[in-house]
Parts: structure tokens; C-alpha cells; sequence
């Protein structure tokens, strides 16, 4: 499966009093990372919407460990991949790296929705597109 | 055990371009949740720093299942308590409720974090003040 | 001009390393105070959108003057009135007070947007309808 | 004066159900400019913080102009400089380009915060050393 590796620097307002990274912030961090793993394999959010008419991919499990804390000024290594390819649905991890060692440890489940050609209020979950699917798995 | 009840409205900057929360924001409402369930107990986190001379109590372990979105406008009833104390952590569950319905369930383990007296640079986790845990179990 | 007051407790993710409220939360919180204000005029922010077609009503100037620090816990209170409707944009200004004195002098100038009908993909300005200019002037 | 610019790419977290970015994360990224700013000219806000033993940098006053609105997947440069050293605070200026457009305008004023030595509970302004002036003036 196709991986991608960024770097982020933890800055001032991601930190709490005890100036540490507030864990909400890691949140957006691994959200904006499957964005951003999305379009590195050729698929962007904006083409979720703009090309496959989705509505978004909303969450509906995800939880993390976190092992060792940062704070501003540090450098992370966030490493996500999809794990696997359900009917409407798939897995992601992320990983964070401090230099060698392993900071966070994450998983989501989303979901692709869309909207109900017959009512376009109502949203329902849409299947993967197998070229979506071909994106992350080709050599 | 003690259990606290707040009700929360969404807000237009909780949510996304798919017009649902963004669910990094559920993370802060449920860090606040855990706040204001230890003042409601008569042990707030300003306790925590200035009584019981703790830096924080830091996320070890988090995750959230999501059944029901919400949007900006609705609200929603946070439902927190502590589900057991160890010797220097602590299990926190928040459920949302939509009406009567479930809309999320979500779980913390967090550890309570101190100054080494040795070495105040260094962080060493803290057995959980006796006096602290009275405030969640007495009838 | 009607006017709303809501009190706000400082929350510990509101709060950077040096222990005060990080700046951007409080313009996350006029924010909310403007969808606040709008519903308590009985206009709220879904109506805005759901009754009177529009988009959103998106910044165009915004500042704050910052005289008080707070930190987690304290409780401020946010003053909140339209100075001010023009053509297609309306005058804010927040007002935060800890206790008696006066913390922070917030104004925002926004723009009430809607979509082009000829082209729904156009954004375009929206004159303020007369009957929202009623519910915030009426005695 | 030392100028600092850098490539920024709107995620999906930033926008609001308008589909453009949530005014707030706009002062986020340029808090973060500013400390990117201060790390680039050599003088990271750790440094402040280890190095001359400062709080923090708090805004004193802040304010935005918003020309031209951005959503998802954007990518806006910032452009930050200190535009005047005062005794104990100074300016900054933020302009945001899209392409070769000016989207946004935004000043700040900080001031430098430090512990009062006689008593360290008690928060007090500190000159702005000559040195950091100098990082941001040498050719």
C-alpha cells in the first residue's frame, strides 16, 4: 500500500500549560495527513468532491497512544498508509516518529458519503471507486 | 461514581466544508468535558496545578466511535465520569446524546504528571491523591 | 442596538505554554458570540442560511486590543452588539470584561454572501434583508 | 528589516461550512509565521523562552483585512517581517498572496514578557535585547 512520510514542526499554539502538544491539535495533524496521503497517491480531496461527487470522508472510529509527548520547536515525522479497502469504507494508520522512535500511534475508519441522487438532502455511504483503490495499491 | 451532564451547542467554527463538526473539535470538547467533570467534583484542574502541584494530566490512550453527525446550531448533552482510578492514572468515558439518541461514545486513559523534586525538568508520574478519588466515590 | 452578554469559561486547550489564552481562541470565540448574538436577536446562524439563502456572512476586517490576560478557569464575559448595518455588510463589536474591567476591545466588519442565481457557483454580496435589520433594532 | 515568507496549503479542517477558511486559523498560521519569523533570522521562540527567559510574546493588538477568501487544497504564500522595534514591543506585518494577488493584510503588535525577578509569580514587560534586534536589522 502506498505510504507517505511528512514532516511537521510542533509550534507554539499547538501547546498547552504543561507545554506539551494539546492532543486535540494531533487530531487535525493526522486529518490533514490523510489529505495530504490522498494527494500524494494522485487523489486529492478536492477531487473527492470536485471528480467522485462525495460529500466528505467523515470519521467513525479513530483513537490514538500516545508514548512520548513533543513540544514547540520539535520536529515529528508523521508516517500514514491505508491499511485496507472496505465496500464503502477503509483504514488508515498513522505513525509519529521522533527521530527513530515511535511517539503516536493512530487508526481511523472512514467512510466515503455522498449525497442520495433521489433526495440530495439526505447523504448515504457511497462504494469505493476501484480507481481510488488503484491509486494506493499499484507498484 | 460522580458523573456530570453539560450541554454543548455546535458552533459554525466546529464544523467543515460538509457542514458536520469537525471531529478534531470533538477531542477539545471532550478535554474540556473532563475539565469541568473535575470541578463539578470540587477538584478543578486549577486544583490539580495549584494544590497538587501537577503539570497536567496528559492523554495516554484515546479513541471515539461516531454514529451520529451534528451540525451548527444543534445541541448536544456531553455525559462524562470516570470509570476507575489506578495507582497514577485514570479511565474518563464521555457519551453524546442527540435527544435520547447515542451519538458518540469516546474513552480517555490519562496519567496524572508531576515535577521529579530531584530534578524539576523532569516529568515522573504521580500516584493519585487518595483525597482526589474521595471526591468521585463518596455517595 | 440589541445586545447579548454571555459568559465564557477559560478552558486549559484555550491556553498556550505561557499559560494564557492563545489569541486565535478568542477570535474562534467573537465568532461564536456573533452566531450567538444573531440567535438571541432571533435570527440564529442556520436561519441565516436555511430562510435567507445565504452562504455565510465571511469577514472582511476584523482586530482586537488585548488589556487583560485570563488563564483556565476564569470566567469572562463577552459583550456583544451590531453597531452598525450597511448596505450588504454589518459593524460588530465584542467586549470582554473580567469582572468590572474591561479586557479586550474586539470589532469585526462582515459581509452577509450569497450565491449568484445565474450562476450558483458565483458568490456575490447580499443586501441585509430589512426584517433582520427589525429584529436587532426593535425595542 | 529581515523578511520571512512561506508556502502554506489550506486543509480541510481549516474551512468552515462555507467552504472557505475559518477566519480564527488564519491568526493560527500567523502566530505561527511570526515564530517561524523569529526562527529564521535566528532566534527560535525557544530560544526566548530558554535563552533570554521569556513568558512569551503576547499580542497587545491585532487586526486583519480579508481581500480574497481560500478553501481546501489552496496553497497561499505569507509574507512576515518586523516592521518597527519599540522599547519592550514591536510590529509585525502579514500579507498573504495567492498567486501574485494580496488576499489578506494583517499587523501585530507583541510585547516581550518576562518574571518579575523579586517576585517570579508577577509577569513584567522586558526591553528587547540588542541582540535580537540585531538578528532582524543586519544586512
Amino acid at each position: 500500500m502506498f505510504t507517505n512520510r511528512r514532516d511537521v514542526q510542533i509550534q507554539w499554539g499547538d501547546c498547552d500549560p504543561a507545554n506539551i502538544v494539546y492532543y486535540p491539535r494531533y487530531f487535525a495533524m493526522f486529518d490533514d495527513s490523510t489529505s495530504i496521503l490522498f494527494e500524494a497517491a494522485g487523489c486529492s480531496k478536492q477531487d473527492l468532491v470536485g471528480v467522485y461527487g462525495l460529500v466528505g470522508i467523515p470519521m467513525v472510529d479513530t483513537g490514538a497512544k500516545f508514548y512520548i509527548p513533543s513540544t514547540h520547536g520539535d520536529w515529528i515525522t508523521i508516517q500514514s498508509r491505508i491499511e485496507k479497502f472496505n465496500r464503502s469504507s477503509f483504514e488508515v494508520t498513522h505513525k509519529v516518529f521522533k527521530g527513530e522512535a515511535l511517539a503516536i500511534e493512530a487508526f481511523e475508519t472512514r467512510v466515503l458519503v455522498g449525497r442520495d441522487p433521489a433526495d440530495p438532502a439526505r447523504l448515504q455511504s457511497v462504494a469505493v471507486p476501484a480507481e481510488i483503490i488503484e491509486k494506493f495499491t499499484r507498484g
